[in-house]
């Protein structure tokens, strides 16, 4: 099993997370404005908190355009590139958003910044690492290699499945779909996660199945990203 | 429940529509190119194929921007706009595309733009009609009556599942998630139609439960847009 870094942490686990600059990066969202809360934009904090990497503020001041002290869907979304140059989808932002907006304010402080910067590290490190040829996509058998890392023996049915609900064009009928672009195969990644997981907590005694209402099925669904 | 277009017809129903320039519309892409088949682009078909609606076929020239005879999934994706002018997500497009390219060509030809075309006017009729406050999204409420009418009577559970899962941003955590763009209630309406037949096809009995295995389980998530 290739040692893959924590790639789909929970909430929780981010939540636990020390804030060193907490009710501060943030003020800008709380209140929704995308200006800053209580003052003009011009005023709003230019400098890095006490004890910030400087490094990462700097990560940070360029995703935050408006100045606004914290980070909205928008601005991440700009802000966040594949290798081909096109944006993340915006269901992949909404999914980090939902991982590291750990105050539900609706947008990223920087503290909150940190987890979102490592986490985007450590899955580009696991894309390269599974993108045997450098091609800057994921194809179905590196697919199918990194699902099995991550200790997931998907069926050859499941696995084409992925391959072609996260490709970034439609196959063409006369061979496999275009590869999978980063921010789709970390998606793809989190939902068969988020879905095995949800089957396994209804598969109490583990024979592989599971005797589930309308209600419960659908919930299950609705909550993956 | 309100008089509703065929919201979400299957592959099966469009394709058996009389195709009337088939083999012409669509001979640009067969071959997977991009530039038409067999011919430089400048001598690729400018004009209307016999019979054409001359509208339709102003409106697929205009998408069709490399004058192939065929749009890919890119020329799709950049010509379809929301209403707040953002781009149509890749999954919804996808979504068209599979609907759509019937010969599973990877492109849409002239042929099978006009269904596509009709397909998104009826949706924009019916995304109109429960728009009550002609805002540009549906919100919470204006969701519940759609699907409702639809003859989807998703709890409040499922409902709020859903509003968040398809908002165009998070909700803030001080209020409801803000309203649902057209793009991405066409798909919402789809994925809960999709799901819910599949569910229906594993409860033969009609109880409400299903006893389903995981490669099922996964089948049926992964099949939906």
């Amino acid at each position: 099993m290739y040692s893959s870094p924590n790639y789909a942490p929970s909430p929780q686990h981010h939540s636990q997370r020390q804030s060193y600059s907490s009710g501060y990066a943030n003020s800008g969202s709380r209140h929704g404005s995308r200006h800053g809360g209580g003052y003009p934009s011009q005023y709003a904090p230019q400098g890095p908190p006490p004890g910030a990497d400087p490094q990462l503020w700097q990560w940070f001041s360029a995703v935050d355009t408006d100045r606004s002290g914290a980070i909205s869907v928008t601005e991440l979304q700009s802000a966040l590139l594949n290798g081909n140059w096109t944006n993340f989808d915006l269901d992949t932002v909404k999914m980090l958003m939902a991982i590291f907006d750990t105050d539900r304010s609706g947008s990223i402080g920087f503290s909150e910044f940190a987890g979102l910067w490592k986490y985007i590290q450590d899955w580009q490190n696991v894309f390269r690492h599974f993108d045997r040829d450098h091609s800057g996509s994921i194809e179905g058998h590196e697919l199918a290699e990194a699902l099995r890392s991550f200790g997931y023996n998907l069926s050859p049915n499941l696995l084409t499945l992925v391959e072609h609900k996260y490709a970034s064009e439609p196959a063409t009928g006369y061979g496999p779909p275009p590869g999978i672009t980063f921010d789709r195969f970390v998606r793809a990644c989190v939902v068969v996660k988020t879905l095995t997981e949800a089957f396994q907590r209804h598969d109490s005694d583990r024979d592989g199945w599971v005797t589930i209402n309308y209600e419960q099925f659908m919930s299950i669904v609705l909550s993956a990203p």
